[in-house]
């Protein structure tokens, strides 16, 4: 059988990176090309020296990409721009960056400060959860990836809300997230002096991920993302008031994800480094009797489930490969 | 003028390196005692090479201690035995354990599971957390001093409880914690492989802690700890609803703490490494007008302001000393 | 084709759960058995919770193994008393222990301090580096895997030494190794407070690691080991005078490694997160020709190509299969 | 007294923290002036919020400079622009800076790649190690503050040197480095993620330290410096062949360094962990009887006895301040 033909579009960040780990690994799709205009010419395994003596195959320029499947991984208002195209010749898009997460042109706006470049493709666009939107993946073109901290904030909140063990106005989440969420720009705030040793709340009370956690949950809610030293990783601890007095929380959560590949509900509340360079989603849940809420803790890989690991996910229901190839 | 005598229990821990950090750069005090049962007859400097060529003492058995000022670094349960005969023989204890920090030895039963060995003592404690029981603390002879989390907790949430800023059944207290905080025993849950890389909630819904949170805030609360790989440094966030659509927090937060040496209440958000080996406990705020949620962020190395630290600002307020002292 | 059957005695390790890992996605070998007598009749998976979902096992006493092939991951000195009647009932043995790996029993008491407990089978065994016991391997019944410091050692210096390129008697290598390497024993010195923020020599000047190191190399060297704040991950540099004024040493260093599919001879400096949970070993190097001398520095994890990762190329080579396997 | 006023100059990097944390506790001097042409009319406290609530001041140009003592804290090339005039007007100045630590301008061009900017001064400068050149620092006009990587060589060197304990021609130096020891400009080498869990050597071999080593010592050798996941720390390891069978190392070192406040020569291997933010540097030593070598360790904070602390030292000499005013 012929492998699916990639490209990578944006190649050279943390999330193309992990994307190229993948699928060099997959049974069932081969990289064809891989794109980055600041490396253009430049053998890919020299930006990214791990993969030396298994990639000899160097960066090309954007403009000519021919491929099955593409993945964007730019950074966002730029991928919009590159979609367009891509789409029209007919090919599959997994974007990765946030450009087609939402739905209404106008929230995006709110969050992102600047119009949205391609809003006719809204509609069309499918938020890459299969574990939410399964079907409808399967069948799309267009495939929006989630961000990390939705990831795990959207898979530990759905089965309380969809089970009605919560109060949705009363949701809180707390997340803390290794240095690669960053991006590998240089950037003075993400040196190793400046987050060694250093744990802080930022971007607060409007990160830009707070408008597809809430589009996806259908419900207003507070979010405080933190940055820490950590290579890889996100853990989110999720709070709510309990709509009455639910009997057994963990079995319904348990319930919800019956048959799920990727998410594991634990007794023992989770650890980033349990998921690490994994596609899994850990959660676990905690009722404190004393205050009637109820405690949410998920972990996930923000490279791996946050971001290319859930991609591949997605490939693989849009190909109809089976639904965990090349990430386990 | 002679310098008070010091004598440290239990020098041999996290805590106790600090406060030996600490006191040798005290203008007005002096360590004449180190005791250690586990190093008793060793050279303190072996234990912590980082004192070579600053102390020559020997580690001795806790049993003949004579000094102005006991600082008691022992685990819960044993602090309260040792307190005992030297507060009837007159001597100051300050003491870092959990042992004196309740005033309800039926809430220490609850969260302990133990009954208090010398509940008669509660009620002559005093709470050591300067910010809030400055006087009482100066001619106490028994200060129980506070906790890494609650002192974080409780210097973030007082300015909004006491101003009724915020509705106090709805606070939510999420925090992260390096490592030190755990001690310095030799259990496979501390190892570095297994703290970094990592981070985790644990201790949910009733850490210990959340005790004497409540007992001084006077509000029932949610308290979620969280690991993470710091060696030193607590970070707090504090969630609540708005009582109300109030002007302006952090000016009210400015108001609280004015005239304070080691509260700074700041426009940006805490980072640990900021009060990293200082006395400081930084603090800002955010409004959440989606939610009409305050957001509350606080910083604290564990070890000082939450630990040792603190117990220096104590004994100086004992002492009658300038309560900076040994801390800048 | 039926799945070679592996038993893994004394799985609860470091070395234990990356030999897990890799075997996991082997495609012509099955885990069978896991033995560990601290865990017996615990699931695998609540001892190394990133395993959930992907192992039903649990661990069993170590003394029913029956396997096509057994990994022993013990301590030194334990491993021979279970090779012996492993190996006489016919079972190939890969130990990832010190038991094996000197041909020299005397040796062997002068640097681990007790007599072999199977000197007989010293003359039996071969020492499992593929690159330079490829045949031998491939026909042996007991493979005594090399240790990670010595790997690194010996694949940089090799080619060096073969080459006659520099004189045996000057050669010192000075390493850097992952805390992951000293085990997963909760020791007060492996702690995360005490090795995060540390660098400390150790174990000079007569490391066990050096026997190994001397009988493969066939000299006698200085090593110098060194902890640092890594999980995983050893760097060697290796220095010696050079023997004349040798042209292209790079270029020697890739011949001798040509067809390799594990070292990689690179321009740049290696990195250790460049091999990270791989088995390649990154080897460059550098002439200071102010002193005549060469500089050599080589890159593996230590618990893949410096443990696991390598027992799984052996595996390769003992069943048949190609030799990267389950390693890609 | 009047105390010594200060300025710093280029105030913004690692090492002009240090030096600010270190000034802010010095019992006879007190900064009045901070200078940085990126930072100017900021607070400092905006750049380095660890001082907010101890320094009030804001960032000057460095134009109108006028303080008793100034230190520079800026790349090399630069400093020495600035010291021409300021020591024109009599100031006394002690360069951070590589600009005046070599006799020779010739070396200096050959290590750092361009002419020296005011040759003539290079004689007039004393190289500031205090253990080496105590009575030329007391009356220095220009000091040059030895580098980080060179304090933790020389100062591990020198004694088996002068003792005659070592062959000269067979030194080798292989340093473990801090990224701090990098600077704080934003480049993607030394990003977390580029630093995490990585281990590298660099540099080699003619790193620009090199110079200033070789000249102190009056050898020829060999120094490979790596870069490890530190804030704070560098630890040297030297190697060299012993001359003869000296009898009691450790005790000549010991003799050595009788009286110095700053070096702790000490039975056990030094740990970076135990001279964190001080000014000592700690020294060991090893023989190994078997390739007749001594190998050398020594650990430093990079930061303090490698850059700001050692400054300060030279301060306190030039001012006949107590050498160790504001360092314990």
């Amino acid at each position: 059988m012929n492998k699916t033909k990639i490209a990578i579009v944006g190649a050279s960040g943390y999330s193309g990176q992990e994307l190229v780990r993948l699928l060099l690994g997959h049974p069932h799709a081969e990289i064809t090309q891989f794109t980055s205009r600041q490396y253009a010419g430049k053998p890919v395994s020299d930006i990214f020296p791990r993969f030396r003596g298994r990639i000899t195959a160097s960066f090309i320029e954007p403009k000519d990409i021919a491929a099955d499947v593409v993945f964007l991984a730019l950074p966002h208002g730029v991928a919009a721009e590159f979609a367009v195209p891509l789409l029209a010749k007919g090919m599959k898009v997994l974007d990765l960056s946030a450009d087609f997460r939402l739905k209404s042109a106008a929230v995006y706006k709110e969050f992102y400060d600047h119009d949205h470049p391609a809003p006719e493709l809204l509609a069309k666009a499918v938020y890459g959860l299969p574990e939410l939107h399964r079907e409808k993946i399967k069948s799309a073109q267009l495939i929006a990836c989630p961000g990390c901290y939705p990831t795990s904030i959207i898979l530990g909140t759905v089965p309380a809300l969809r089970n009605k063990l919560i109060d949705p106005s009363t949701i809180i989440a707390s997340s803390m997230s290794g240095v690669s969420g960053a991006g590998r720009k240089a950037t003075e705030d993400f040196l190793f002096c400046e987050c060694n040793e250093s744990a802080r709340a930022y971007g607060i009370p409007k990160h830009r991920h707070l408008s597809e956690i809430e589009e996806q949950l259908g419900a207003k809610l507070t979010f405080i993302p933190h940055l820490i030293p950590l290579n890889r990783g996100i853990e989110s601890t999720i709070i709510a008031s309990l709509a009455g007095k639910p009997d057994n929380v963990l079995a319904a959560y348990r319930e919800f994800y019956r048959g799920e590949r990727f998410v594991r509900v634990t007794d023992a509340l989770p650890d980033t480094k349990n998921v690490e360079s994994s596609n899994y989603c850990d959660i676990s849940v905690r009722v404190d009797a004393r205050t009637n809420r109820l405690i949410i803790s998920s972990a996930i890989d923000n490279l791996t489930k946050g971001a290319a690991g859930q991609a591949v996910q997605c490939l693989n229901l849009v190909c109809g490969y089976p639904e965990s190839a090349g990430l386990l």
